[in-house]
């Protein structure tokens, strides 16, 4: 169930202008985080393609098989949802995608139009077959047009924001509690998952899914999800937990990604077991310096890649020179790893409604030297405001 | 980590087999499925491609990003490892990936080679930047012929199967107990992943992961799920629950999905509230009947069509011969849903090593009516293993 099924969505508007800037007529989608961004329908399983229509003109389509008819309707919030296959006593328009969605691209007048796919998501075999269906038809890359449009989180988007960033929060503090209280990796991922399941089970309503986006072969029913590595084990950055307790003098990283309704929120801390190395005390601290040294400057108007810089900056005049990561966080909502880095080379502005995780964080393997900070960080009118609420700072327990 | 790093695996031999007799000198795959079927490696997020390379003849490579290196080496069972990008010390082949390819292929000698790509899910923009590497190679579409050898499991597949399936049945049990106690859709899902999560922590050794295969703009940390639809809502399928308790007279349908290394398990079960009406109760019979009729014949020898035609015949016999469903199962394995049906026109004979969901269910929408029960089944040498084994039957609570 979505929150809002009538409201206009600003996202949609955002990409027919972009469409019109590059000659594109119509966008045709069948990645799963994209045709949910234009639908708000998340079927969880995708073994039957959902397809987008979208025209710069006129009304967009969604087209789902015929089980996921009623679904489709209830949830999304595109008027115009049709149906292919066969299923009960549904009414559909073939029994297969490829010629109901040849029909709707008739209809609407796309025979010869120039369509947008994404080149980065669509397979191979998909594309071709598409393109049989319209052979008067150009076709174009519309992976980056979309990817750009998504930057700015609309106000459905950035409240769910806010409730992810709320699960991840309480998947923290359990995780933090467990391993306090002298559990194992494994101890404090299910203490965390347990946590954010019962929040969402008694306190969130009926209109808030915790789905992500599946593939081909499968669905991802929960997408609430914590991983916790230990001492060395750091240096994977990410795997499933193990039954190992953290030693004294290490540090142990914990993971959260939440989502509501679609969207995602990071959070990541690293937590010190007594008394630790000085090594690690400091290369915390150098982390937690350079966070600081960001944060005013994180507001409309900032190149992203400033935020690089300073970190760059940090970690060089601390000494690091030889550690700097390529990257030091990236965009996300839809995608809990969205496609914008913050590294040199971003050429983004920001923006009010821009969604991001702070994170530069230190991997020093030949001394035993890791952290691990993440925050999920929203831009707003006048600066910006931390999504994810977690005690930072040096956490000892 | 995985559960065996050295022994040769079975399904490396059958797919050079399947190479040989399709004049195909090499595959290259990109698919999260694929490369941890042809190498065991799954680190868990692929927004840094993982690259198996699988000549016909000669060793194969695993090529991971250089911050997945020591995963890789330590968790895959394929010798040669290779990195690219750039983490910390360590040494790699170039900056990305296409270029460390390029090198491994000429290497390899295959710059003019047959090359295997599975086309339906390698996206459009990479195969031609593949395409570009090799110019006088020749490409192949090699999805069937990958989906053709998952047919038969090996042995270190087959264990694991009956792991995942015996944490679906713990699943399982705690979701019909906390119906039975009066809970909620959202109650019982949480019980179930609670119940699966907890043996996973205590009971399971470090050896054993639950992640499954992410995309490009995210992970599956732990692909143990579960959903729960009640009432009319079974005709969902697939959702997320919601916090309503099902109503005396009603049926509730309870799915779980499992995983253990890479490995799924599915078990889905109807309970019945109360004294339902006939109508439903009929339903549940019908079914239970048609699955009696079935089962001896799950054995080497039978073509799996034959298992649909007994469901339509003992559907039609009922009555239901407007409800026959489209499919009645499929295999699983690495993908919760593989990619051979159990319909009608399907060509696959049963094998020692197969396996599949069984699953004919009815919805009469227009009646209320619905069943949900799925079994894992293991073809053996003479006859087959129900890996699931949760109380089937009428559940009345």
């Amino acid at each position: 169930m979505s929150l809002d099924t009538t409201s206009p969505r600003p996202r949609i508007a955002r990409l027919k202008a972009a469409m019109a800037e590059k000659g594109i007529d119509a966008l045709v989608s069948f990645k799963p985080e994209h045709t949910f961004y234009m639908s708000g329908f998340n079927p969880v399983l995708y073994s039957h393609p959902v397809v987008m229509i979208l025209p710069a003109e006129g009304e967009p389509t969604l087209l789902v098989h015929a089980l996921r008819d009623a679904h489709g309707r209830d949830e999304g919030f595109v008027e115009d949802t049709r149906a292919y296959g066969v299923w009960s006593t549904t009414k559909t328009m073939g029994p297969t995608w490829p010629e109901a969605l040849q029909a709707i691209l008739t209809e609407k007048g796309l025979g010869a139009a120039t369509i947008g796919m994404e080149a980065d998501s669509t397979p191979m075999a998909r594309w071709t077959q598409v393109q049989a269906l319209v052979p008067d038809a150009k076709f174009a890359d519309s992976s980056k047009l979309i990817d750009r449009c998504r930057l700015i989180k609309d106000a459905d988007e950035i409240e769910m924001a806010r409730v992810a960033a709320g699960l991840a929060d309480l998947g923290m503090d359990a995780a933090i509690a467990a391993l306090a209280a002298g559990g194992t990796e494994r101890e404090a991922h299910t203490a965390s998952l347990i946590a954010m399941n019962e929040h969402w089970t008694h306190a969130l309503p009926d209109t808030i899914e915790v789905a992500d986006f599946g593939g081909l072969e499968g669905g991802m029913v929960n997408g609430l999800a914590t991983w916790v590595l230990s001492g060395d084990r750091m240096f994977r950055n990410c795997d499933n937990s193990i039954a190992r307790k953290p030693e004294q003098g290490e540090t142990c990283a914990i993971f959260i990604w939440a989502v509501a309704n679609g969207i995602h929120a990071e959070n990541e801390r690293t937590v010190a077991f007594g008394a630790v190395p000085d090594k690690r005390r400091r290369a915390l601290e150098t982390i937690l310096k350079i966070r600081e040294e960001i944060t005013p400057v994180m507001k409309p108007g900032t190149p992203l890649a400033e935020l690089y810089h300073i970190t760059k900056r940090g970690l060089t005049e601390a000494g690091y020179e030889a550690n700097i990561p390529g990257r030091i966080g990236h965009t996300i909502g839809i995608g809990a790893h969205e496609h914008f880095s913050l590294d040199g080379k971003t050429d983004v502005i920001l923006e009010p409604g821009m969604l991001f995780t702070l994170e530069p964080n230190l991997r020093v393997p030949d001394q035993g030297v890791a952290t691990q900070i993440s925050d999920t960080i929203l831009i707003t009118e006048d600066g910006h405001d931390f999504l994810t609420k977690s005690r930072g700072g040096y956490i000892e327990v």
